[in-house]
């Protein structure tokens, strides 16, 4: 058959395929003209679709999710998972003829249970959202990203996002009780529980958290809440000569009783970028700038204590406050970041007290490539974004510095991604994280829940 | 063949499998003596082996674990794993004919890294032990269950068990970094890391946690420690003329603001068998005691806010103390149960909030069916022991009493098992838990890790 043909007669597949799922969805869930799926078929990566997706869908319902699935399942067709949009590693890219499932239309509230401290809720709730309706509790939703206005609560778990007060209060994952997911086939499985002591059957809660979409659609999700903590917010700044003598001052945070719920790093270079896109008044530190925010019963002591360490390890000028304006300028690192250039993004996590090693051999990996890297950190975790300096939209001298970084965290106890995710972005990366043995027992799992591998293929694991 | 001469057949086959796994593991690995095995052959359950298992072997490495499984997995021989043995739901049992593999002498603190506050322990390691170890280092192991000076980690960690400091500080999963398993297979895999954030790849260490010893052996372990609080140790003691009081303060203490690291209840029947067992003068109540405990810089306050809620709901008597006296009769409880009488023992699980409605159903339960319900609870975190008194080794009316109370806690939002793993002892009622969709997702998971069902089959999920 000739390529028109064959085009032809694509299409005309492509007709009859839409047709049924339209025919089981309704006109009104599905999306087909390209300008009305673009907003569903990339994220906030560099990533694009090599071609149009066959269609989104806006699914109200888990019974909707599992129809679109069996759908996808049974003409085995590649499936992305849209929520929020603001992911970075590429996870939620759409796939040349393939569907996309937008989370967007499935954004209630179910339920705020302050009794149990649950609140169960669909997963294309706004994760800035829920935590405004928690505290109306006395509650708060402690995940909280940088894109926290933007990410959605199942993106948030499908990517097990970070933030800036795991310090304090763990991962996204720890927030996670129990989930609905529909899964590859489109049967719908319910984990975990609104218990705090669970030891029934497999922990599926937390593999399925994380996962990226490569093994089923959150649904829905039950998420713990935590009290709003008694006392005021008292945050630091301080600025130093040498990045050395910044991360050791947070091994030493880390490891006194100060209770910081965040622990924030700004290398020098970072800071000029944050200054010439809105001016803030940081100080021009020589190296970078250590910031920590504290909120409880004895955050003024417990900031005087951190300040205190800064102090002790070369700080060349520290200021404290009894409020939360220091820590403002911090969210504003990424945005500056990215009108200064372009850049290869790192997310590594390090054991903490590995960070002056890891900072030392960051410089070494600068001089020997001649790169610029530049460093913001959500350093009292460890969790590192190093931030190589690319020059056009392919650069192999930036992508071999970032492997080098890669494999230096590996090396020193830690992991290729601490809170963004695989996706594309980190798919080749796999092997310096796992031997083969491990990536095996993997994909196992994958194909066990996805034998025709339609979920996110060739993404996450 | 007649039955002697298969019997004969099937002697000779023995012989020959044993000599293979002597062979690979070396004659001082492998037990095969009837009266040597009888220590790893069950564990504190009343489940017994129906006959001797072939061999137990007790490997001192990771790869001596991966050459017993893959003669196991070669053979299809059944294999059940045995840690401290103080399971109480029967799976460490050992299959007629099967292997065991026992993790006693893999008993080694690898290391403790202060710094990062991790330690890496052999999973044969005394769980009190770990815990006496890291206190050295100004910090402690935060998984306390009441077998903390027999168990061991790995079997905790194989049952997510709990205890009593769950409600401030979680159960054993919450303390798991990460593992080295292996496979049905032999295969030997590594989950998690030493970081606080790891968004790489599936959470196959919270999978393995609470498997049960049906996906794989685990190895090593990576833990958390937690600093040992500031502060000082207070407790108190509440008796109540009823226990919809006690609970109905139980689930006002849970939304205030108090933390305590324990909150226990013991109704007044065992109240009297713990008095019967060894009289440390408790008081009397007509229905229940409470008690609870906080060690931290507020320590006085927040028992003082816990035993004014009480006296608000009701308690007859209440008692605060500047030490860790008032708690000490309370693990007496299972001891001082077993000494007066059999019972079908309970593990549910509710939502705090659902407990005043679980404690009038078991109530409901006992009067309809004509038992004795004695119940000792973690109450702070809505883990309840049941006990339903037993005439003779079979009972079905205690058993149809268990049936009720378990589905009641499900009812109500909770699960089957909250500290002690399903084991033999609730895998007949995993359909009161699970859907069918969901049993079968993990089930798929099971047949991926494990093809040949080898490792504690028909056990756990």
């Amino acid at each position: 058959m000739p390529p028109n043909h064959l085009g032809h007669y694509r299409g005309l597949m492509d007709t009859l395929l839409l047709n049924s799922l339209i025919g089981a969805l309704g006109p009104d869930r599905v999306l087909t003209e390209p300008t009305a799926m673009a907003p569903f078929t990339g994220d906030y990566s560099s990533y694009t679709p090599e071609a149009d997706p066959l269609a989104v869908v806006l699914p109200r319902t888990t019974e909707e999710v599992s129809v679109a699935l069996t759908w996808a399942n049974e003409h085995a067709i590649p499936v992305s998972i849209h929520a929020g949009g603001s992911g970075v590693a590429g996870g939620a890219v759409a796939y040349a003829g393939g569907l996309v499932i937008s989370t967007r239309s499935m954004d209630q509230i179910v339920e705020i249970d302050p009794a149990s401290r649950l609140a169960v809720v669909q997963p294309g709730v706004i994760t800035a959202e829920l935590d405004r309706a928690a505290r109306e509790h006395g509650l708060f939703f402690a995940p909280d990203p940088a894109s926290t206005e933007i990410s959605t609560v199942g993106g948030n778990i499908a990517t097990n996002a970070g933030g800036f007060r795991c310090i304090a209060y763990g991962d996204t994952a720890a927030a996670v009780a129990g989930l609905t997911v529909v899964l590859a086939d489109g049967s719908v499985i319910t984990t975990g529980s609104r218990t705090v002591k669970n030891s029934t059957g497999y922990n599926l809660t937390q593999l399925f958290t994380g996962s990226e979409g490569t093994l089923g659609v959150i649904t829905e999700a039950t998420v713990w809440l935590t009290p709003v903590p008694e006392g005021s917010c008292h945050t630091f700044l301080a600025a130093f000569d040498t990045l050395d003598d910044a991360v050791r001052a947070v091994v030493e945070i880390n490891a006194s009783p100060a209770f910081l719920e965040a622990l924030e790093l700004i290398d020098s270079g970072i800071v000029g970028f944050i200054e010439d896109f809105a001016a803030p008044g940081l100080p021009r530190p020589a190296a970078g700038l250590l910031m920590g925010q504290a909120i409880s019963p004895s955050a003024a002591a417990d900031i005087e204590r951190a300040a205190q360490i800064c102090r002790n390890n070369g700080a060349t000028e520290v200021t404290t406050a009894a409020d939360d304006s220091l820590l403002d300028a911090r969210r504003l690192a990424l945005p500056a970041l990215q009108k200064a250039g372009q850049w290869v993004n790192g997310d590594v996590g390090v054991p903490v007290p590995a960070l002056p090693a890891m900072i030392t051999r960051i410089a070494e990996i600068s001089a020997e490539l001649g790169v610029e890297v530049r460093i913001v950190a959500h350093a009292g975790d460890g969790n590192l974004h190093p931030n190589v300096r690319r020059i056009g939209e392919v650069d192999p001298v930036a992508d071999e510095a970032m492997d080098r970084i890669i494999s230096a965290a590996v090396a020193y106890g830690g992991v290729i991604t601490g809170e963004h995710g695989i996706g594309i972005a980190k798919h080749h990366e796999l092997s310096l994280q796992f031997d083969e043995a491990t990536l095996a027992a993997q994909r196992a799992i994958k194909s066990a829940l996805d034998p025709k591998n339609i979920l996110s293929p060739n993404r996450g694991i």
